[in-house]
């Protein structure tokens, strides 16, 4: 088994007082609306504002000394890259981070803001995976890749696990799928806890990757998704994900980005909280319906709000 | 004494598992950006996104039977209509709210959608106290003011209260000023529980009516003020809210509307809430040094965040 259950305990032993344990919201407004009751963990009043510094940590915490002494390299255009910048810092350990050339500065200024190193390429033409091994390998960095790795899945579990312990009776529970990462910890830790949860995966429609996959019972590549969800624009499912997330995840649903736009307004203008896309998705899921009719205790994974007014504004002026 | 700490503690008891206890938030960010360790009572997630059902709540749960079975009355372009028309339907009483004219119409649907009554009037050419107390006298309704009554100053008080309960040993507390009655049950709770708390209001620069007043040692009247702090926009301070507030604040300091955008924005990207303009103006004091040099532990009452997209588009889009 490439992840199973110790390995999500084991992670929120290891995040404990580093990552934030995020509250879980209720409104009244989201159980009118839906006519369920709702619990939203919110994962955008984590640490660098999404849930991969879990999973970034969880791995960092587990290099040996060697490692730790020569330094991790991560490549990422968004949360990952400050995820793994801060987890280093906090190790005490120097991080190299490639971004894509056309990376908002604000984010290129946030992750060296967290002492990283930023080695830049061109996305068009530049693969990041090789180019990431072929850095790690030429200075000797541990690679932490934003999902293929089970100790970066282990540590994103550890949402589903804190959202469990305090409502341990839900009848579903909504995730994002972007490389899948977030979703095979939190499947893993559902099913280990209580097997009859309903675990709904949510993606993107132009990003149907994972949908796709398993669908067809293989991995299967699609053209790189345009879709205002930044955070799942994955073209193919990771191996490992795919492994886990096939057996354990019960359903996926697919939202329209005119439909994010409406989750992120009504998490603005009623729940009075910030939702990047991807961290609005899977509420947009539960409010549009796509998520099938839901009853009893619905469990909602708000995944990150790393958004900037400007581009809030770019998405919701119109 | 028109209000004491007792009265703050009664009120506590009153809306206790019908009022939030919001949050006290914590952030790196924004301890970094002090110096301080600040500490951010958010009152936006309160019932209605403000403080102000705290007040009409406290009020409205002290009528006699004869005044609940009559029914209420508020006057408010803002938000003290929706807390009195949420308190009157939680009491299970009726409410008549007078709303200008040119109130947005969500406000509008929102004080209907709390099952209220909805007169309008031309806040160019008609008294809003006048009006409201006519339309209480002719149809024999409890008026509850936004501020110039002492249950509706208590029941904002329990902001501080349940503050100083989590967070005793605060060296300063900014606190909102519009009408004053926010600060006035505040200030009455702080002094009582820690009276070494340096007391600060906060003012939008063109709205200065109670650090005017307070400097005169009389109220003043100022020109009805143009910010875009809409819950601060009061022309001169209440008689009854003066009376506290000249006794127990330790200094009023002003903030431009420019600097209050600027601490939504960081509100938005950093914290990741929504704040309206009078919500983050304590924060922006804190930020821009206009609260002094602040140093220990710093209590920021931000008191309410609702603001739609569009409006905050408009406020940030430039």
């Amino acid at each position: 088994m490439i992840l199973n259950f110790d390995d999500v305990l084991a992670a929120a032993k290891r995040i404990h007082g580093v990552a934030h344990r995020t509250p879980v919201l209720t409104a009244r407004t989201i159980d009118e609306l839906t006519g369920a009751q709702v619990h939203l963990k919110a994962e955008n009043f984590q640490r660098i504002g999404a849930f991969k510094f879990r999973g970034a940590y969880n791995a960092i915490s587990q290099l040996s000394e060697e490692q730790l002494r020569r330094g991790v390299a991560g490549y990422s255009s968004g949360n990952h890259a400050q995820a793994v910048a801060l987890a280093a810092r906090m190790a005490g350990v120097p991080s190299v981070i490639l971004m894509p050339e056309d990376t908002p500065e604000a984010k290129v200024d946030a992750t060296r803001g967290y002492g990283a190193e930023v080695v830049t390429y061109d996305r068009y033409t530049q693969n990041r995976v090789e180019l990431g091994e072929r850095l790690a390998a030429e200075r000797g960095l541990a690679l932490i890749p934003p999902y293929e790795h089970p100790h970066v899945m282990a540590g994103q579990g550890t949402v589903a696990l804190e959202l469990l312990e305090e409502v341990p009776d839900l009848d579903t529970l909504l995730v994002p799928i972007g490389g899948g990462g977030l979703m095979a910890g939190c499947a893993t830790a559902v099913k280990a806890m209580r097997p009859g949860i309903r675990v709904v995966g949510v993606e993107p429609a132009a990003g149907d990757d994972t949908k796709r996959s398993l669908d067809a019972g293989e991995r299967v590549s699609i053209e790189v998704p345009r879709t205002i969800a930044d955070g799942q624009a994955a073209d193919i499912p990771g191996e490992m994900t795919f492994s886990v997330n096939r057996r354990l995840v019960d359903e996926i649903v697919l939202v329209r980005d005119e439909e994010i736009r409406d989750a992120m307004k009504l998490a603005f203008e009623r729940l009075k909280i910030v939702l990047e896309p991807s961290g609005a998705i899977t509420l947009a899921a539960l409010l549009t319906g796509a998520a099938g009719e839901v009853e009893g205790k619905v469990g909602v994974v708000l995944s990150g709000g790393n958004i900037g007014v400007r581009r809030f504004i770019e998405l919701l002026g119109s």
